[in-house]
C-alpha cells in the first residue's frame, strides 16, 4: 500500500473541531450544548439574497468567468467604494470563499520553503494552506496583557530573514477580536517597505466594528498599493458561510496576473452563490445597524459576565464576534473535554476552543480559551452561567 | 515591488483561452463563431434540479459539513451503486468541482518532487494542478494512429523511477474520447501493484460512453482497493458545469484522512450546490438515454464530416464529447488563430483547441486539434463546412 504525502500527515486537523465527539456524546446524554466554539452567525440570512437564487433563471448552469461574474465584480467596486476602498473590476477576483483567496494568494507570491509572518494566536486554518503551500509560517506573539495589539516593530524586525515574503494579518481578528488601529497599520506598512514585502490584510470581520471605531483597510495605506493584498469573503458579512465566495483584491498586476491563473485551472466559483453576493451589494445601507448592534450586545455581556468570574482575564474586543479569555486554570484542552464529559450545570454544559490550536509556538495559550459570540444573549447567559459554575468546581 | 513566486511564473495559463482574444475580434465584426474549443455543454440542465435549489428552504446559510452533506453522500452511494462501484458514504469526500478532487488527492498522496505518470495528451488543467502541488508530471506518449490507446506497458516501466508515487488517467478520456477497456486497466492494475503507485481515476465522463460499450472504474479493479481514487464531479454528468460539485472517493483511509484535513482548512463545498446533486441523485434512471443519444448523433455526425475532409485523421472517439482530429497543416496553433483573424465562411468561423497544450512533451500535437461536440447538429454541421472551406484555401 503506498504511503501518503508527508503534507498529508503534516496538514493539522482542525482545531475547532477536535472535541465535536465529546460534544455529540454529551448531546447523546440529553444535555444542551452550548456552541460558543465555532464562528458559525446564528444571524438570519438576509432573505432578499436567498430570495435573489431563488429566482435565478437558469437553464444551463455553466461555468462562469474564472475571475467571476463581471456584473457582480462591479457591484463589488460600489461596495469597496463605500468603504473608502478604490479599485475597479478588474483589480477583483472572486475566489470560492476566502479560504480559496488565501490559498492562491500565498500559492502565488511564495515559493516553497518562503516564509511568512503572522501575530499570534491566528486564525488556525492559516497553518492548513501553509502546509499546502509548503511555506513556513513565522509567528511573532501578540499577548492577552497587551490585549492582542499589533506586537512592536522590534519583534517584526527580528523575525525578517532572507526567506520573509509576506506579513498576513487578520484585522479585526480571528481568534483576539482585536481591531487594528490606523498607527499600528502605518507600522505594517513601514516595515513592508523597507524589506519589500507583501501584506496580506484577512479583513473577513471588516464590518464588525464595534465603539464606533472605523475599520481601515490594508488597500487605503498610502505607498503599499503593490504590496497589499486584501482577501475578503462574503460568509460573516451577510451570513452566507456556506456561499463560499470570497475575493481577492490588490492592485498589483503581477499577482493579479498569477492569480487568475490559478483561478482559471479550478475553472469557476459557483454560479448561485455569485448570484446571492451581487444582490447582497444591493441590501440598504443601514442592513448592518441591526446586525451591529446585536453583537455588540452580546459581546457586552460576554464580556461583562467573565470579567465578574475569579480569576479571568478577558480583553474587550473591538471587532469581529470572539473572545479570548484567560481562565484559572491549567489546560484548557483537558478542561473543555471535562466540560463536555463530565460536567453539567442545569441540564446544559458550553463548548469553547482551547486556545492552543491558535498559536503556532508550542506551550502559548494553554489557559486561554477562544469563544464566539454567535448565539442570542439568553443563550450566551446561561453559557456563562455553565462556565462559572464549572470554575468553581473544576479540580478543587 | 516583491516578486510573485516561481509557481506563480510557471503556472500555465489556460490553453484553451489563449484564443479568446481573437474570437472576441471575430464576433466584433459580425462573424458567428462556433465554439467547438471548450467542453461547457449546451444540453439543458434538468429543470427538477435546478427546481431544487429554487425551492431550498435556508434561513441561515451555514457552512455544511467538510466533508459534505451527509444525507447527499448517501445518495452517491446509491449512485455509485448503480454503476457497480460498492463504497460507503464515509469513502466519499463532496469537493468544490472536480478540481479540488484532482487538488486535494494530488496533495494528500505526492510529495513536492515526486512524480505521477500521465498518458499524453491529457486535461491541460492537470498541469496547473501539478505546479501548485509542486509535482513533476512524466508524459507517456498516446498517440492519435492508435486511436490513443492505453500506451504499451512497456512505456510505463521505463517512466518508472524512484520518485514515482502515482499514476493518473481520464476514464473516457479528454481530450481524447477513448474509452479504456477492462483489459487496459488491468494492465494499469498490475503496474500499480508491481510499483506499488496510486491510480487516479478522473471518471469526470464516466456516464458518456458510446456504442453499447461499458465504463470500468477504477474502484472495480480487484486487489487496487488501497491504491484506486476516484476523481468524481457532477459538471459533465449534468450539464451542471457552474454547480462546482465533485467528489473523491477511495477506499483508502490514510488518503481520506489526508484528503479530510484538506477539506476541512477550506471548511465546506457550496451548499445550494450539493442540494442540487442531491436532486440529481433522484433523476430518473432513464435520463441519459436522451442526452447518450444526442451526444452520439453529434459525435457520429462529426467524424463522418472529418474523415470526408482530405487529409484529415480523426479517430471515432468511445466516450466523454471530444474528439481529436490530424490536419494537413503544419501549426494548429497558426491554424486555430488564423481561422478567427482572416477566416470566414458565409459570415461564420469555427474556433477549436490547438493540441499541444494538452501535450506536455513540447513539439507534440502540432497539427492536431480538439474539438468539443458540446454543440447541435446543425450547429456542427455548419462548423465543418467552415473547417472543410477553411483546410481548402489555407496557405495554398
Ligand atoms: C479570519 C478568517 N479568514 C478566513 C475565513 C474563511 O472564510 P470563508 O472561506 O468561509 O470565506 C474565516 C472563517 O472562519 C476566518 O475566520
Ligand atoms: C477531465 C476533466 N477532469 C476534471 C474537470 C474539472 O471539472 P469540474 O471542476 O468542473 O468538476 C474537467 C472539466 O472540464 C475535465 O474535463
Amino acid at each position: 500500500m503506498p504511503n501518503i504525502s508527508e503534507r498529508g500527515v503534516l496538514m493539522p486537523p482542525s482545531p475547532i473541531r477536535k472535541l465535536t465527539p465529546y460534544a455529540d456524546a454529551a448531546k447523546k446524554k440529553g444535555l444542551k450544548v452550548y456552541h460558543l466554539n465555532i464562528g458559525q452567525p446564528d444571524i438570519e440570512t438576509p432573505p432578499s439574497i436567498i430570495e435573489a437564487v431563488h429566482q435565478a433563471d437558469v437553464k444551463v448552469l455553466e461555468y462562469s468567468p474564472s475571475q467571476g461574474f463581471e456584473s457582480y465584480r462591479k457591484k463589488l467596486v460600489t461596495y469597496y467604494e463605500g468603504r473608502g476602498i478604490h479599485v475597479n473590476s478588474n483589480q477583483i477576483i472572486v475566489t470560492t470563499g476566502g479560504s480559496e483567496a488565501i490559498s492562491f494568494g500565498l500559492m502565488s507570491c511564495l515559493n516553497p520553503g518562503d516564509e511568512i509572518i503572522i501575530p499570534e494566536p491566528f486564525y488556525a486554518n492559516y497553518n492548513g494552506f501553509a502546509v499546502s503551500a509548503a511555506i513556513k509560517v513565522i509567528p511573532i506573539n501578540s499577548s492577552i496583557e497587551d490585549n492582542f495589539a499589533l506586537p512592536p516593530i522590534e519583534a517584526f524586525e527580528k523575525a525578517v530573514t532572507p526567506r520573509t515574503k509576506a506579513i498576513m494579518i487578520c484585522n479585526p481578528n480571528n481568534p483576539t477580536g482585536y481591531l487594528y488601529s490606523k498607527e499600528e497599520l502605518g507600522v505594517l506598512r513601514d516595515i513592508c517597505l523597507k524589506h519589500d514585502l507583501f501584506l496580506f490584510s484577512d479583513e473577513a470581520y471588516r464590518e464588525f466594528c464595534y465603539d464606533g471605531q472605523t475599520h481601515t483597510s490594508a488597500l487605503q495605506l498610502e505607498g503599499l498599493e503593490q504590496h497589499a493584498i486584501l482577501l475578503d469573503t462574503i460568509s460573516k458579512r451577510y451570513s452566507a458561510c456556506g456561499a463560499r465566495i470570497g475575493a481577492l483584491v490588490t492592485k498589483n498586476e503581477a499577482v493579479l496576473n498569477a492569480v487568475l491563473k490559478f483561478a482559471q485551472a479550478r475553472l469557476s466559483p459557483p454560479t448561485f452563490e455569485q448570484i446571492l453576493g451581487e444582490a447582497a451589494c444591493d441590501l440598504p445601507a443601514d442592513y448592518f445597524d441591526d446586525v451591529l448592534a446585536e453583537y455588540c450586545s452580546r459581546r457586552d455581556l460576554l464580556v461583562t459576565r467573565l470579567r465578574a468570574m475569579e480569576g479571568v482575564t478577558c480583553p474587550n474586543p473591538g471587532g469581529a464576534f470572539y473572545a479570548m479569555a484567560k481562565l484559572p486554570i491549567e489546560s484548557s484542552e483537558e478542561f473543555c473535554q471535562w466540560l463536555l464529559e463530565e460536567f453539567e450545570h442545569e441540564g446544559a454544559t458550553v463548548m469553547m476552543a482551547p486556545a492552543s490550536g491558535f498559536y503556532a509556538t508550542p506551550g502559548l495559550g494553554k489557559d486561554e480559551v477562544r469563544m464566539a459570540y454567535v448565539l442570542n444573549t439568553d443563550a450566551i447567559n446561561k453559557a456563562m452561567d455553565c462556565l462559572e459554575a464549572a470554575l468553581k468546581v473544576y479540580k478543587k
